[in-house]
């Protein structure tokens, strides 16, 4: 089944006005969307960055394999390789870890490798988590991923907010929590944090706490703390976390912190490619990978990475970028079939608007903070070409062409620095 | 795609008198050929190990699999797991490392493994490769796998023997390889070691260097050796071996040799269960792990294991045992998608007899030393029913109900003892 046609649409849909170690979420969130189209009439779907740099080095890797056979991963991978070459796509915000060229090329040929694989389970009748071994779980649990956010974007359109309100201290935290909680479920409850010094987010932790004693909570500054700084908020929230998100940055830096922090350490950024496995997992520095199939190279290779981590005692879970349906899909499929899956999984979803997507509604829902794996073929989601236009203009429209938290945050407060290690 | 019935029957087949470190190949090889009939007239196939208490364990799990979906992987794997539980199948010969209860759950797993993915390629017209992420090369290169043997078993009628001769010297391994390359084209060489003292298999190895100046060559003395010896092999054939398998026994052992030997260390011995990776790796005891997907979990399993040797720079190659033509279509179909596949994989192939097997002839060849890769769906090959009958009718009258290197060699040489470790 020969890849006849790639299709690779930009969209944007509209984001929060959502704080982060590094700035604040502009009012767009930017995706790619993967249409591929084999020779038999199956159309399989992808998604990935939006980020200019990113559709280009996409555009490369599309025609590069056009032609080849969608169950022949291997080499679709190595065309890949071959033309993105050395290069090496740095996102601009940085909160994924550093950027490399293996980095690189498994981020373009993942966006492939899950279009393939829809196409594969379209082709054979089959659901995504059935050619990756076979779906282990029928629900995938989620956590609730608070923020620290402002009531809105500033300058913008009514109809261009969220009804969410501000949360910028411990009861606005703990009042979002309990409201995405009471609409979607959600088990665990995770903080992103280095935005505020850390004992305001500790004190934001701690009424989490008070808030839903029986709620596992996390908390992720992005990297910001110094190692003394790390050690003593996680002293501080001994027996209050049950995993603690990069607090430092580097693998030395984690490994320091690892030795003495009461609780694991996870991350999304100081191990993010494979070179950083064997280093990372030596030097002990982590007890959690958040892995996330949109860097690791697809649900094969994060499927892989698991079992790495299952060999080496290392938790796994799931980290989030802002995202639309098919990567929902794709990364419920992907836990269905992950055996060594050991924490609910990050999601951006809640701070997405419920009428803003590219797939038809209906496939993908969240009970009790989880999302049954779709039963239909593939990915089990299917495109709206409707709504896929609607983004795609919003993404002509609204002029943003790279995700810029840092330079949308100096925009509005001239002067800001990132908080990269600030405490 | 339900699993309706399985059929487990056990085989022999004539085994020449092959000697190693723990005693002599005994007359008969003994296998489990797996048939998995699907609700659909699907025939899965798979084969594994043959002994009394390997097929129990077969018999116990294939009740408690039958009814399941052959995509379903994940949850066969559990339910082997929880039928086979905490036991532990030792073989008794020990040649692939210890028993535990992980490695004897995945031994089990495995067999059925293969044979669902054999259903799963036959089922939507695509050879296990696909299944697999592809296959990245059409031909997988196999070692000549050298054995010092006597000329045949004792007492045995001459239509029982073989037509290899005896190899009990440097001369008589040289001759041997010779014959064994121009007959298969292999571009590497392995010696089975472990059977004289050190100094004659130095000797030999020499021999084989100086009859063929352009192959890698390995030495795999199964353990036979203590840490000072092995270094002292180790040296004596710096520049000569590729890599040296298994010189000694343990991790910690091996760990210690591979900090001054000027070659990698190669094992299937010390690194052959999942927890077995994580010190391994840690303690840098291994250059190549010689997978064997019989053990391992299976192929996507195996493949899980690949890429994690990928990212420790571990190299991979693979193990054999004694094995008929479905196995091989397993390794094969394996290597061809397995990107990180470092070496010429063994196999005991030439030592079959050519008439004897129980797959229809045709499907699996040598050419230059390597297998091209079945392009049928499925294994790509087909089971023979009047050649299973056959190598069933043998494995009835042979009267052999487990493999015993020692055992026999004892029966012949009374006060025999094992090799390992020898020296």
């Amino acid at each position: 089944m020969k890849i006849r046609q790639i299709t690779v649409t930009p969209v944007a849909f509209h984001d929060p006005a959502l704080l982060n170690a590094v700035g604040v979420h502009e009012p767009y969130a930017l995706r790619s969307i993967i249409q591929l189209h084999c020779d038999d009439g199956v159309v399989g779907l992808g998604e990935s960055y939006g980020d200019d740099a990113f559709l280009a080095l996409l555009g490369a890797a599309a025609e590069a394999i056009t032609g080849l056979d969608v169950f022949h991963l291997g080499l679709i991978e190595q065309a890949v390789a071959r033309v993105i070459g050395g290069g090496a796509f740095a996102d601009s915000h940085g909160l994924t870890g550093g950027s490399s060229s293996s980095k690189t090329v498994l981020s373009v040929f993942s966006a492939f490798e899950v279009a393939c694989l829809d196409a594969q389970g379209k082709s054979v009748g089959r659901p995504v988590a059935d050619l990756l071994g076979g779906a282990v779980r029928d629900r995938v649990p989620f956590s609730a991923y608070l923020f620290y956010k402002w009531d809105g974007h500033p300058g913008a359109a009514p109809e261009d907010g969220d009804d969410w309100g501000a949360a910028l201290d411990p009861d606005g935290i703990v009042r979002q929590a309990r409201r995405m909680i009471d609409r979607y479920g959600f088990g665990a409850v995770k903080l992103k944090g280095g935005v505020f010094p850390p004992e305001q987010e500790i004190e934001a932790v701690l009424a989490l706490r008070a808030a839903f004693p029986d709620l596992p909570l996390r908390l992720d500054p992005n990297a910001a703390w110094t190692v003394p700084t790390s050690l003593k908020v996680a002293e501080a929230l001994d027996g209050v976390l049950e995993y603690l998100e990069d607090p430092t940055a580097g693998i030395e830096g984690m490994a320091e912190v690892a030795r003495q922090a009461p609780m694991p350490l996870a991350t999304n950024m100081c191990v993010v490619a494979p070179e950083h496995l064997a280093p990372g997992l030596r030097q002990r520095a982590i007890g959690v990978l958040l892995s996330d199939h949109h860097y690791w190279g697809g649900l094969r290779h994060s499927q892989q990475v698991s079992a790495l981590c299952a060999n080496f005692d290392v938790g796994l879970s799931m980290h989030s970028n802002s995202h639309l349906g098919i990567s929902l899909a794709a990364m419920v499929q992907l836990a269905a079939a992950t055996q060594h899956l050991t924490y609910a999984c990050d999601t951006h979803w809640p701070w997405k608007r419920e009428d803003e997507d590219v797939i038809v509604p209906g496939a993908l829902s969240f009970v009790d903070g989880a999302v049954p794996v779709p039963q239909g073929p593939g990915l089990g989601v299917e495109l709206d070409e409707d709504a896929l236009a609607r983004l795609h203009r919003l993404y002509l429209d609204c002029g943003l062409r790279q995700r810029d938290d840092t330079g949308y945050m100096q925009r509005l407060h001239p002067g800001y620095t990132p908080n990269t290690p600030g405490w």
